[in-house]
Parts: C-alpha cells; sequence; structure tokens
C-alpha cells in the first residue's frame, strides 16, 4: 500500500472522520490506528452495499468511487495514525 | 449507560477484540476508545442483520442475545478504555 497515496485521498474522510482520525461527529467511527486489514474489509463491505441502514448510505456512496488500490492506500494510512489522535 | 455492567459483559468480546479492546485478529476491529455512540450504532446494525458478508454473521449471532441495555454498557465500556490499548 501506498501512504501517500492515501494521505492524498484521505481528505474527503478527514470532513467527518477527522484530519487525525479522531471523528468529528460522536456517530461516526475513529479511524486512527484501527487494523488496517479490518479497514480494507469496512470499506469494500460499504461499497458492497453490505452494510445498510442509519447513515450506511453515505459511506455506500463514498465507497463507490474507491478502486481497490484506492481502499488499500486509505486503509494503510488511517491505520499508520495515532490511536487516539496523538494525545 | 453502567461501567460495571458493560464491563461483566465484555468478556465474550474480548475473545476477539482483546481485553484491552485492542483485537486478537487483525481482521477485526479495535474498540478501545472508539466513539460510544459508534459503538451503539454498530452493534444495532449487526443485530438488525444491517452488516452482511464477511464475518459479520459471527456478529449477527453476537448481537443478537444483546438488549438495547446491554449495548448501552458494553459501548460504554469499551469506549473508556484508552485507544491504542493504553499503551
Amino acid at each position: 500500500a501506498d501512504l501517500a497515496a492515501g494521505k492524498a485521498k484521505a481528505a474527503v474522510c478527514a470532513a467527518c472522520h477527522g484530519a487525525n482520525g479522531i471523528a468529528q461527529i460522536p456517530t461516526y467511527p475513529n479511524l486512527a490506528g484501527q487494523n488496517e486489514q479490518y479497514l480494507v474489509l469496512a470499506l469494500k463491505a460499504y461499497k458492497n452495499k453490505q452494510r445498510t441502514g442509519g447513515q450506511a448510505v453515505i459511506m455506500q456512496g463514498q465507497a463507490a468511487a474507491l478502486s481497490d488500490e484506492d481502499i488499500a492506500n486509505l486503509a494503510a494510512y488511517w491505520s499508520s495514525l495515532p490511536a487516539g489522535g496523538g494525545k
């Protein structure tokens, strides 16, 4: 995975999940330090519409535009950030 | 929410997600320090079978047995643990 490419793509995520991976919105998950492989699976599940209900439709839309390579890079980037937001 | 009740229920979660909320399995998410409201919504989504595919069926089964009160207590407990597992 390409961390720099992930970081470049991550601005869209950061609007809700925080530039440091700590979500701006309490009903949304923090991404900082999350397991990379889990993030890949979660993004693919949204892309495949295997997560529904609530706000899942937002992530379905976001993930629809992502290639497998984008997903790998984004997962690597968010996983690389310190859990807790570097506090 | 009742943290002590959440902790008492959390042993089942800990088998995969770690006693400190850092998952034993890289495809599973860390729970430590995750947003409480997000954890509530995620557990309810599994319970309602709004998350499918991959290993979601495992969490569907786990969540099926949980009351709304259990879910609130578990979310409060895992959210209360330090992000990163207290490192």
